[in-house]
């Protein structure tokens, strides 16, 4: 069954959000960081509604077809492709940030790293990059950036409960790890999504080189 | 000599199963998985029959003429063209298992490095990885995935003995590595195969790199 | 509204910098060396202008539109786009050096994290590569290259003033880095530039690893 | 002044070799094996004649203009062209062995890592790695492949004594390092000599891996 796009949305809409996420995903593929078809990408369409990947799917060859519609409780719209487990993880931010725009979910060699790396601390701090500042509303390297590392689960509400505690503590939250797995960061828009990525990804690759060097 | 297709086997599979391994291949050489020339793909016909690649070729530029035919005791059908010695390794995998319709062989710097590394344990333990998933039959990072890695030997029939030896004794196998050579892989068609062979190449590479890290 | 080129200017040299800028932006982004929309690359134009990339733009896919004109006290020319902050560390070159016709800023892994090793030290000695070679006025691989790293700030006038005080403290320079951020250097056109770029972050890589495999 | 060629020579055997030239260079570029203009690259013509890269040139943009004709003791033959200093090393192969019938030089960061770092050693023993295979000669994993790291000097004459030395003493020589500097390697035909590069610069980044690991 190929997606069918309700009345009471726009169906060009779709198609604009899903390229979106088509021409990202293939950039990321290339980088390695999406291998043997892990990670997820989305994009909001309206307050009820987001373009996500289906499951499983080679992440540098996606089609239309391998989008599918969801509302903000994960279900699948129009469809009978099945969402992925981690959707869960995609609709929070969009339910907890109505201003969100995407969401996109990488699995590249060093986030992996450095999760398994900093899983008992359970954050990373990042200080001292000028780069810090390509995250929206960082505006010097003095600052410190935290990015959270929570357990891994197979069993989503468990991530999103941690998810919801961090922000409800009142820290900010722009990105997070998962032990042994990825990263999740999001924006306003696919463009804003795609920066904040590859600032983290850069940042935390420094951040292991100097550790590396620095007990050299 | 060009390759002849006998009269019992459909031309056009042949084919297909060619053009699966030569693009595969050109995707892993890409990617510095095949260097100088090394590493061996193959995809099984039907019961008596495998593609296989003829030894010795650039893996980035294979066509048609790169491909031959073989029964499953590695011997040359309707071509005078010479298996590689390391066929064995490849039929071996179709007779045991008749659901198995692809092997992949390659050669990266990551693989030959662990080889080495892990040698002396004659195997490799990956625990806590969300990857591990991408291999059929695991559904959780809490798995163990043990990935055995034999002596290297130029005579072939003691690796055979060795990887029998290992599934005789009940052991899941997955994937094997041979010490200072590469990885051989498998699956029920290419498209699975490839994505276990990217996976574990990027198992294998974050096992190493938590290695470094943990020791700074 | 679109860059307007003075009477005063030939439009045509002005396109042909902002060529040379998008070509090679385009090439260094394609190595990553400029994440999340940094970097930032000038050319000169005559003694008193130059063509500097728009602040924020993503470096790989830079067209006529995000190049724009300043004049030598980093004041735009014939725009309403805002030049980058850091484009004063861009005209002290021009203004200090008449010969120079490029500058170059990029920001690489390589680069960040050898500025903030070497942060302490406030300089990288480079001695005993061949590739020193390739910076304009080496003639051996015995000479010493010295590479100053400044302190961060996002206050540009103390950068500028550190540039000032160890040009007039007599030592050659032939590139910089600052703390946590990147690398600038220059030449006498686009080609020197990039082959001084090209040549740096091979040596600071090659440093780097020197130093990781001699604690081995 | 365009390249002439004698009327003893063939036109058309100088542009297949030369075009051989152009498009390994482009292969060993896109891999940065030939870093801000380094590296030379050389083709015999016949018993008297090799064709060789004009110094200084960006590898990965070579057209005929940048491939010209020399003698067997490095002069230039038909062409106002300067060929590099490194001629006299590329000649000597061709001297000393007839068979020889290319020659490739490049200057990764793995190649020049490994020079300094086995430079007091004064050879770099390769044993264990399967790839060594690659190496024409060599059958097995168990050999040993001895890769000498000269001192590096401006001074050709000195190097070419070095290598004269080493092949004198009887020991076989297959490639060779300049500390601080890249490799030279050599084979009956451009795709052997790219093979046996190919497999070099893989050995040498496997031993320092594992050096490295090995460490940990």
């Amino acid at each position: 069954m190929r997606q069918q796009i309700p009345a009471t949305l726009s169906a060009s809409l779709f198609e604009a959000r899903a390229d979106a996420i088509i021409d990202t995903a293939r950039e990321l593929a290339v980088l390695g960081w999406t291998p043997a078809t892990s990670s997820n990408f989305s994009a909001r369409i309206d307050d009820d509604h987001a373009a996500i990947t289906v499951s499983g799917r080679d992440k540098g060859k996606l089609g239309r077809d391998d989008i599918m519609l969801i509302d903000m409780h994960g279900n699948a719209v129009g469809t009978d492709a099945r969402p992925s487990a981690e959707t869960a993880l995609h609709t929070q931010i969009y339910r907890r940030w109505p201003e969100m725009g995407a969401v996109l979910h990488t699995h590249s060699r060093t986030q992996s790293v450095a999760s398994r790396l900093y899983a008992d601390d359970g954050v990373i701090r990042l200080q001292g990059w000028e780069l810090q500042k390509a995250i929206t509303g960082y505006t010097t390297h003095e600052s410190v950036l935290e990015i959270p590392v929570f357990p891994n689960t197979q069993h989503m509400p468990e991530l999103v409960d941690r998810v919801d505690a961090w922000i409800d503590g009142g820290k900010p939250l722009h990105a997070y790890l998962i032990d042994g797995h990825g990263i999740y960061t999001w924006g306003r828009d696919m463009q804003e999504t795609h920066r904040h990525l590859e600032a983290l990804e850069f940042l935390l690759g420094c951040e292991l080189d100097l550790k590396r060097l620095r007990a050299s």
